[in-house]
């Protein structure tokens, strides 16, 4: 399975996009679109939807995971956050791709086993369970890696799940 | 010059289309593209991109107007309304339209010449305006050709403003 993570963000939309080869989770490529203030907001929206449409291309995804976004957020982040998200789902949405959206916490539980974790944990563990040589950066970047690894690790304990209720279930 | 106006709204987008002539201005058309709660994210923003980019092969717009969102914005609200936003203004950044961003001040100044019009006000103007023999329904609909509208009058005022100058300016 190859899986997409985004971190959305107008300013700066991380991305990741990892691959599973049974209990194994590989980085292929990671990275981060970035925009200026200065510049009008068709531009940045369009530039988002463009390059992830790009990466979609070029890795061939079939599933995305992304971030859960709360109305109890500040609507001055919030917002411009929100609208990054939609055009980065839409250029998903475009591309068939299956989508998994996460609260933090379940990322943070996913990858670290505490829902409380610390940045600095989750940036070593994900660099960890992808055996990087290196921490991914930017930040944005490795939250869009921890998404996409939670994603695998949750769809794999789903499969297993699955297969032994289908195994008592079994005559 | 033929105007996408966009109410962006996650459960309900208003779109409509003008087109001027000299000081006209006609309605083309106008919609809504609907979505429930219990679709998941990316087929009520997939739909939302998809439908704004059949509106504008069919019509072939040049320019979108849309409403500003505001950071003061209750963000229960602003967070859905903004991802749908970006979704069709990724669908308009697509296709290379002008983006015109437009206060609700600012388009009831522009259509009933107060900012603080009531929204009956500006049904029943929007509806002289273009001629309409109904009030364009559902209100997402009306709002989205409030916007086009004011675009509509601004670049005339803008385009009078600035041939008024170049003939103060010639020799």
């Amino acid at each position: 399975m190859i899986i997409l993570g985004i971190d959305p963000g107008l300013a700066h939309t991380g991305w990741g996009v990892v691959e599973t080869r049974g209990s194994l989770v590989r980085a292929r490529a990671y990275g981060c679109i970035a925009s200026s203030a200065d510049e009008p907001i068709d531009m940045r929206l369009g530039r988002i939807f463009r390059e992830i449409s790009q990466v979609i291309e070029a890795y061939g995804p079939t599933d995305l995971a992304i971030e859960k976004i709360f109305f109890g957020q500040n609507a001055r982040s919030a917002i411009p956050t929100a609208q990054a998200r939609g055009a980065a789902i839409a250029a998903c949405a475009a591309s068939g791709l299956a989508v998994g959206e996460y609260s933090p916490a379940e990322i943070k539980q996913a990858i670290v086993g505490t829902g409380g974790a610390e940045k600095e944990q989750v940036t070593y563990m994900v660099r960890h369970v992808l055996a990087l040589d290196h921490d991914p950066k930017p930040d944005h970047a490795a939250d869009a890696l921890a998404a996409a690894v939670c994603h695998a690790h949750l769809s794999r304990t789903r499969a297993i799940a699955a297969s032994h209720i289908q195994t008592e279930v079994a005559p």
